[in-house]
């Protein structure tokens, strides 16, 4: 048995009291949002109808290195945080690999995920901001449950669409978010223009998360003392989720360790980005050199299929465009796959550093995933969830290549949350009904023929 | 803010070599099991055709103050210990109390509870002796999610009866352990004679425990190379569970903290045995004193209604007979109540600790245990299962004298696991529609009145 531990926990002490801004050690910094009617970069004020005052300069701001983690978030943190790196000892054992793997595992908190390091943040600056509450939407339900939990511990008013057929099929994530207080409406709903609209249209229509945005949105700018807030894609976000990252390194530096590759999922980017920030900071500096890999659904292959273009952010076409990889906003991805990776565009910053050539992307198939999944529940002892499970098997692979070439590399990974509320995706694949799909080259040119004309 | 960290945790290194044998230090020995043919104690021979050898020797075993834990499971261990020693900052300013309040967190790992501390053990030995699986039974399903992640771990076959009741409202319990490769039976079967015979005569029954018990033993007695485990009642179970206390006491002694009070919720013991077995020791050898209380439901009172006597441990009435308290074996606590503290019986070990004095019980309502769990799972972000809330609901309301009393008392609970699977019952207290059940003098006095007559 080597001398690191199974677990490398840090002190509390040692817990990072700033967050990593990327974006400041970026030559080519990601492009800014545009406001949809006038095709113009987003102003601090438009931006601040939506969001609260902090928020938004965090969101704009792409110069400062470092934001220090006010004190009660650096407190909240403290309930959950520092999370443990693992080394999976057990899993290079069963691979016989000579690497060395360790996963980063956020899944520690009943929100089951990554998700809460951001909501903590974005509602202590609306509670600080003087704001009643909170408005969001939730697929899943990872974010609103996380928002649910940051909002009942400050005190929060908290607002949540969920897609109809989430309500209807995870009503147990609905009872969570409902423990913490949260009110959960099922969107479409009556409670909105947008909503009543659109069920006026299509009586029997399941809902969407484009739709579900609309609607958060509505209620956040129609009543006085509320913001929208939202869990992944936008800056201000992988701001926040920088405390993986930077709790990792801080662990594997204790211990002399460097990371040859860096392996995680992404969905609209706020975990990997989250991950990767302080040694990708490191690339950008040209202090250091690590493979960084994105590993994304080959259902919904916004990196490795997609183009780099300006796009709406929501089905709806309401939110401001973002330039990123996108298979096209109108591109929906097989409703047969599991978990939140289904998002067809990418954060900006992500996608400017995939575009500049600092970071690689594999796309991996559903029933190979949930494989990864079932071996590493059963050699590590914890069931991981699906989004979670694609960097596994990435990692995986990674590992057993080197078993092949005898390369002793050390990997990092990202293990974004547990799979509780994700048993019916499980029991598809326990019971072997489980399917793959892959879009075809005419669905995503379709797709992304439709994408806004944008001359920037 | 105290110098005493949020969570304290352990070092590896300094995680326990030894589980501690309560039994060793008790002056009145827990009276032994009896076989309900002779009613003579059941020799080490007889419990061997049930239970591997080792276990055998464990459960018998009242003189052996320490015993080693093999290498093998402080590995296993090491993959979701040491738990955390969480300080419940929060909850302290939540209620306004000068008492300290700690708990031990044993829900960060997939099976969601202590079970897994004894179901890795038990499987181990089983694995030692050359067996070729285990069969169990489970109700709520943390005893039989803890043995199958145990037993993929080890590779040894893992037969789950389970309650047909629970079978079918709790489905994803069963995917988690249908994932960790366990086949899992709904109770009443075909593939059993007793199952068989309880069908021909009840094809519309639901299913009971007892029946479940039935089951698993008879599979493990005939088939070669198999045994039957238990999750909690036995000696060896508590065994094991020291681990709990041990980390606790190692974890406060670091920090040179004393509890004054030290509380557990109590079904059949396994939890509350483990977390006060190096407490209890120091005061039955007249080393220091503390407060120890069980908090058991209203709804299933064996300490603070039932009698002191020789009963079955199974509604089946195959089992051995155990000197406990009890509410007799034919007592069926109202289907209602949510968690696992349903058990009509308690540990042999407590229940001669409670007859002699050394601890307290006290009993509480459902809605409250609920409130309870609410409360705490917004300030302490953990969404508690409803057996844990019985000791949270117990820690609270005696911080709360605190604060009338201005005693700045000490409290240790054991927050013993999470409740994602326990939805459904926080749903009926979410949607107000939860009631509360307590037996009445007339149902104990009938129960109480079958016991067997047992002259010992």
């Amino acid at each position: 048995m080597s001398e690191i531990p199974y677990k490398i926990y840090l002190n509390e002490s040692e817990m990072p009291k700033a967050w990593y801004n990327l974006r400041a050690d970026m030559v080519h910094k990601p492009a800014p949002l545009l406001n949809p009617a006038t095709l113009e970069p987003m102003t601090a004020q438009e931006l601040g109808g939506v969001f609260c005052e902090e928020l938004v300069k965090q969101e704009l701001d792409d110069t400062t290195p470092y934001y220090e983690i006010p004190q009660e978030i650096r407190d909240f943190y403290k309930m959950y945080r520092p999370s443990p790196l693992v080394r999976a000892y057990c899993l290079e054992k069963k691979l016989q690999t000579p690497a060395k793997i360790y996963y980063k595992f956020e899944g520690n908190n009943t929100s089951g995920s990554h998700k809460l390091n951001s909501a903590i943040a974005q509602a202590y600056y609306a509670k600080k901001q003087g704001l009643k509450g909170v408005t969001t939407e939730t697929g899943a339900g990872q974010w609103g449950t996380a928002l649910s939990m940051a909002c009942a511990y400050l005190g929060l008013d908290c607002k949540v669409f969920m897609v109809k057929v989430s309500y209807e099929q995870k009503p147990f994530r609905r009872e969570v978010m409902r423990t913490y207080g949260a009110s959960v409406t099922p969107s479409p709903s009556n409670e909105t223009q947008v909503g009543r609209k659109i069920l006026a249209e299509h009586p029997d229509t399941t809902g969407s998360l484009g739709c579900a945005i609309s609607e958060a949105v509505e209620v956040a700018v129609t009543n006085p003392g509320y913001r929208y807030v939202l869990g992944s894609v936008l800056n201000q976000v992988l701001l926040h989720q920088s405390v993986i990252g930077l709790e990792a390194k801080m662990a594997m530096d204790k211990y002399g360790i460097k990371p040859d590759v860096i392996i995680g999922c992404a969905g609209g980017g706020s975990n990997l980005g989250g991950l990767i920030a302080p040694f990708m900071g490191e690339k950008l500096r040209g202090e250091a050199d690590y493979r960084i890999v994105a590993v994304e659904p080959a259902s919904c292959p916004s990196f490795t299929r997609g183009t780099f273009a300006y796009d709406f952010c929501d089905t709806g076409n309401i939110c401001p465009l973002a330039k990123m990889y996108t298979l096209g906003s109108s591109f929906i991805p097989s409703a047969n796959h599991a978990g939140g990776l289904r998002f067809h565009g990418m954060s900006t910053t992500l996608s400017q550093l995939y575009h500049d050539g600092f970071m690689e992307a594999v796309s991996v198939v559903q029933t190979d995933v949930f494989e990864a999944a079932q071996t590493f529940a059963r050699v590590e002892g914890i069931l991981p969830a699906p989004e979670s499970s694609h960097a596994i098997l990435a990692a995986m692979n990674e590992a057993i290549r080197c078993r092949e070439s005898g390369e002793e590399k050390t990997i990092l990974f990202g293990l974004t949350g547990t799979g509780y509320f994700d048993l019916v995706a499980y029991k598809q694949f326990n019971d072997g009904t489980m399917s793959d799909y892959i879009p075809t080259d005419e669905d995503l040119q379709v797709s992304i023929s439709k994408l806004p004309k944008v001359d920037k």
